[in-house]
Order: C-alpha cells, then sequence, then structure tokens
C-alpha cells in the first residue's frame, strides 16, 4: 500500500510564456505526470488494460493555487499524495515545491471509467490492483482560499 | 462597460489524448483564450503596457470541473463572466459548452501585478482602462462541487 | 477537387515563450490545425472512419523555417497546399504570413495507415473521398535553404 | 569542449493523441529539452544573459523524420550533438531511440540573436563561453529523405 510519491520536474522553455514564468496550465501536466509516475511506481498505469477491460481516469475536476512562479530550469519537486480512495474515483492533492517555498498546491478528481468503442465513458469501481495498492494519505486537507 | 464575453473554439488534433477526448488540461488554454478574446474586444490587453509600466496578469488560482468530454473537431463555446472585480484581482468564471450541453465550468482568479527587470512581482491596482471597462457580471456564483 | 486552405489562427498568450515570441514548435500545430480545417471543409477527416476502417495519417517528416517572430495577439495566415499526392501519402506545404511579411513555410508528409488493435500502423492507399477530392496545387516547390 | 548529450524522456500522457501516440510535434520539445540538458550540463543556457547582454537562440528552421511511433509511458533517449559551429549560428542533429530501436531524427537551426526592448533581433556572434565549449561532433550529416 502506498499514498504518496515525489516527482521531480524540470521546467522547460517550452512550459514558459512571454511573462517568463512557466504558464499556469503547465501546472496540471505536472501534477499529471506525478500522478502517472506514482501509480508507475506501483506498477499501476492509467490506460493499461487491467482483467481484460481497458479503464481510464478522467478527470472530474482539477484545481491549483499559484504561490509563487516557477521559472525556466526551475527543479520543481511535485509531492503528490491520495487524498480520497472512493469506489469509483480517487481525489489527489499535491505541493509544487521549489528549494524550501511551497510555490503551488491543487488537486486532481478522477474517476475510474470504461470507455466503450462508440466512445461512451461508463464509471466503475476502481480495479483490484488499484484497491490493493493505493491507500489515502494522513495528511489534512489542504485549504483552498 | 462589459462584463462577459463568449468564445468559439474547436478542439483540434493537438489536444486530444490517448483517451480520444481533449486532454483536461486544454480547458485552462481555452477559458485563458476567451479572456483574452474578452479584453482584446475591449481595446484591452494582458500584456501591453498601460500608461507606460508593463502589467501582467499571472494567474492566483485555476480551477475546473469536467461533466462531459470534448472530442477532435468539437466546436465549443466559452462563455467567461466577470465573477469579481477587486482593487488589485479579478475573478473569471466560465462555462464551456457543447451544443446544448454544458461540458465544463470553471474559474480563473488573477492578481495584477508589476514585473520588475529582476523577476520579482507586485500587486498593483487594475489600470485604469480595466476599471472603467470591466464590471461584475449579474450571475449567481458557479457551485462547485 | 481543392489543393489549397487558408486558416486564420490568433497567437495565444499559452503559445508564447519567455523570448516573447511564438514557440517555435506552435508553428507545427498551426500547420496541422489547417491541414484539418481544409480537410474539414471538404467533408473529410483525418480520424473519421472510411468505409468500415479507420484510417489515420501519422507524420512521415515535418519541417518549418523560421523568417520573421509572431507575437502575441497577432493574427497570421496560414496557406497549406497539396504538395505531393501519392497512393499512400500526401505532402502538404505551408507558409505562415502575418499581414504582408512571410514568417515561416515549411511541410507536412503524411502516410495514410491503417491502426490495428495492437497497435501497428499499416500503410494504406488513401480511402476514396481523399483521392477524388484532393489535387495538387500548381505552386513551385519551397525552396528550403 | 562538448559536442553531444544523451537526454533521457518520459513519453507523458499529455504528449499523446487520439491516435494513441506521441503527437508528432512533441519531438520538437523533447529536442530542445535535450538542447538546453546539454547546454546546461556545460554551464551555458540559452536564456542567461553572457556578459550583460541578453542573447537567445531563435530557431532558424526545424526538422523531424518520424520513422516509429513512441507511445505513453515509453522512455526514449534523445541523442544530440553540435552538426555545424558557425559564427552566429549552431546546427543541432538529433536522433531520438527506443530501446534498440531509432524512431526519429532531426535537425535544429538556432541563430545566436540580442533581443532589445523594442522586440527586434539582431544576430549576434556566439558568446565566448559557448564558442569555448561547444564543438562539432564527428558524426556524418544525416541523411534525410
Amino acid at each position: 500500500m502506498a499514498c504518496e510519491y515525489r516527482h521531480r520536474r524540470r521546467v522547460e522553455f517550452a512550459d514558459t510564456d512571454m511573462a517568463g514564468i512557466a504558464h499556469f496550465a503547465c501546472f496540471f501536466r505536472y501534477a499529471e505526470e506525478a500522478e502517472h509516475a506514482f501509480l508507475r511506481s506501483l506498477g499501476l498505469s492509467v490506460h493499461a488494460p487491467a482483467e481484460g477491460v481497458t479503464v481510464g481516469f478522467p478527470r472530474a475536476a482539477a484545481r491549483c493555487e499559484y504561490l509563487l512562479p516557477a521559472r525556466f530550469e526551475d527543479e520543481v519537486e511535485v509531492h503528490i499524495w491520495v487524498h480520497k480512495k472512493r469506489t469509483r474515483s480517487l481525489v489527489y492533492q499535491f505541493e509544487v515545491r521549489l528549494g524550501d517555498d511551497s510555490i503551488a498546491h491543487g488537486e486532481l478528481a478522477v474517476t475510474c471509467c470504461r470507455s466503450y468503442r462508440d466512445g461512451t465513458l461508463e464509471a466503475v469501481p476502481l480495479p483490484p490492483p488499484f484497491v490493493d495498492k493505493l491507500e489515502e494519505a494522513p495528511y489534512a486537507a489542504l485549504a483552498f482560499r
């Protein structure tokens, strides 16, 4: 059972915008990369077939609060943890750190879905390997403004 | 004075992911594009010098809830409006529609900042043209889950 | 039969980088958007099932030469045309203009492929609607340095 | 003096498109990331002030040929080397490998430019640290189709 992961990531040139800082939407990619690295560290994947059916984890909600900017070549650490584990969904929370500073924090709520060939999605229970390997972290919920 | 704008936008191939739908982080780009199109429609720009100083609007917070997926070649409408207008910040709310369906809604909180050459940012009052041309929309606040 | 298309596109804030100009990789997205808008104008789609089989057009090669930068809020025109039409592939060439200036030009070579469920790709002849509706443009080949 | 670098990089979910493979434009970001990691390994940066003036390296040309697709979670290696070193410009060539396969190769031509506050760019000689630390690699030029 695991509840958290720390993912390191360089701010790349293409991530910056004309304000000279990492574009705000990049933080959602960073958080998702950390989520996937977390799952990968447990032998899980958001898009691997599990027991013969391909399930995925479309996002139900995403949010981020920005405290300090990140700049080109900064190496940030994304700490992500399981905030809620429910039958058909997970809520991750994350904090982005740069050195000693917390520069952003946020949340990703994902729903476990089976995709059908006609493109429709149906919420289904988490596959057993996800149930077996993920547990809620003992951290207090983040306070959003 | 204006309080809202409707921006139409095609879901492009590069916006999709292997799940066959627009990647969730794209919705933040769509919302930002709508914000900028709104300001442009009023002769304003998020990065133009105003009264001799370049101000920008780094994001303080961003959130989105996803109700239905958007797919390649869908033409979505992003309806954005001023939810809160404060001395140094604006809160926009937005809804993304596809035909008759509301497929997502969210919020962007932005702070008016002056950037200094050393890279630091300082919150400053909205420039007069923003104060004069933007007003709060008469809509109830979005209910987030 | 059609051989060319002109697509207009705003440079968005997220397209810019810390150098204050549109990031070079964006031009490939712009060219692809123009390609898809071109096909859409003919009732074609790069990812629609054609005669019961889903074919796609993975890129075999892409190139672009940059003459002048594009900046936030610039409205560029991407002129794209069919340079070569072969049994299993197409070569598009494109020019990006900003007002009276040619700011970039390039080429996309795409191969018509059937995708199998195991993820392999097989080159196949262009579907009949593509054969019937696309023709080579009468323009001289672009000169690349 | 150094002439080459090998950069490892995971294909992220946001890099994929609805065809289930890394979007072709991502390879240009991967190549640029490898370029910057190469420079960083030498204590250089594409955007650092050098001798009191900020110079940058806008791209003059970029090209890539795609041999095999890359998929979500693949760890690719981008091998980049200095193909040409000239007074005011560099040409890098690169190869992307996945395990034993070469999946793509390409070229980035960059011009050393000083940016002025009015947004204009002027080609200038490479700063001395670039001249001192970079040398051409002894590899034959890539053959493009």
